[in-house]
């Protein structure tokens, strides 16, 4: 999921002055291509009792069930972001609450940020990501027809949280989270 | 703050098919380059009452202080990356204890998320971003010299929380954001 620039485009991997990190430089005019983790932001939606899911139209994942999530978009906030996705992927005019979970995907380099979040109508209707919407009694959740796991840990963590105002976002499960980067050296430690 | 292309890349500025945004789209082969915001991550580091700040080497703000935060990088956790950044701007060794704050700066498209954090010892040192770093008693912190207004935000938010063992994540102070993306029509809506 990292953005690849093609390798014609005359871009070398360097680590360029003052940094610690190889980049994407390029070999004409030295602009420094950075590239950083991405923010997916989303929401577990309830009306009463029920929870909005969503059945993907699009891979990854096409016919598994999710939260309404996606990318954060230049100039947008996060809460903004999770509206806006609830709003293209099930039609669903929501209230944000509170932050529900932060989830790290250090692996394909995501941060995914979920909302607890409230439906001001039970007005639903599939975007053109979404083949079928519906709101869920708990029970009825396909559990194994899940998308992501972070859409279970968000459900879960959902439930963990029912009936609390104030809580502490929820972040990945034990275990869940492995970050590749080696920390640096301390300023004047020997290593 | 957004990575722009310069303009003789050969890209030109389109809504690929599917999309309802403008992209960079390459003119010879199609690649779409996605900007999206970037993500900081920091902390408010203590040691028994003081708080650790460091005075900016580097612009934006030289010379002004703030507390470690930095871009955070692929294959890293945002824990991961605001401990790095304590090591490299400070020479601290942190203790993650909690979600302090997630700071939405639509305008420059940035996402803070500061933490609340220990330091294992008492010893630290500059990094080359840092002119100098202090451990301060509150009523020592320069008001009039922090560099960015998230800055004062974090340590305000710090003071709030304190003693508070499970708290929500703090976000911007009442009126000071802005999210510049309009909303999408609801699916099926006449609008």
């Amino acid at each position: 999921m990292a953005v690849q620039l093609p390798s014609d485009f005359g871009f070398s991997l360097k680590v360029p002055e003052g940094d610690d990190r190889t980049r994407h430089v390029c070999d004409d005019c030295g602009w420094i291509h950075y590239v950083n983790p991405k923010i997916v932001v989303g929401a577990v939606c309830s009306y009463g009792d029920k929870i909005l899911l969503c059945r993907r139209a699009i891979e990854p994942r096409l016919g598994f069930w999710t939260i309404p999530a996606g990318f954060l978009e230049e100039h947008e906030t996060t809460e903004h972001g999770a509206i806006r996705e609830a709003r293209e992927e099930a039609g669903a005019d929501i209230e944000i609450d509170a932050l529900l979970g932060v989830y790290n995907i250090p692996r394909i380099s995501q941060v995914q940020m979920i909302y607890r979040a409230r439906l001001r109508s039970p007005e639903i209707a599939a975007g053109i990501e979404s083949q079928e919407v519906a709101l869920l009694d708990r029970a009825d959740i396909p559990w194994n027809e899940l998308a992501f796991p972070t859409v279970r840990w968000s459900l879960e963590h959902y439930r963990e949280v029912a009936g609390a105002r104030v809580f502490a976002a929820r972040t990945n499960p034990p275990g869940e989270t492995v970050s590749r980067s080696p920390l640096p050296a301390r300023p004047g430690s020997a290593g």
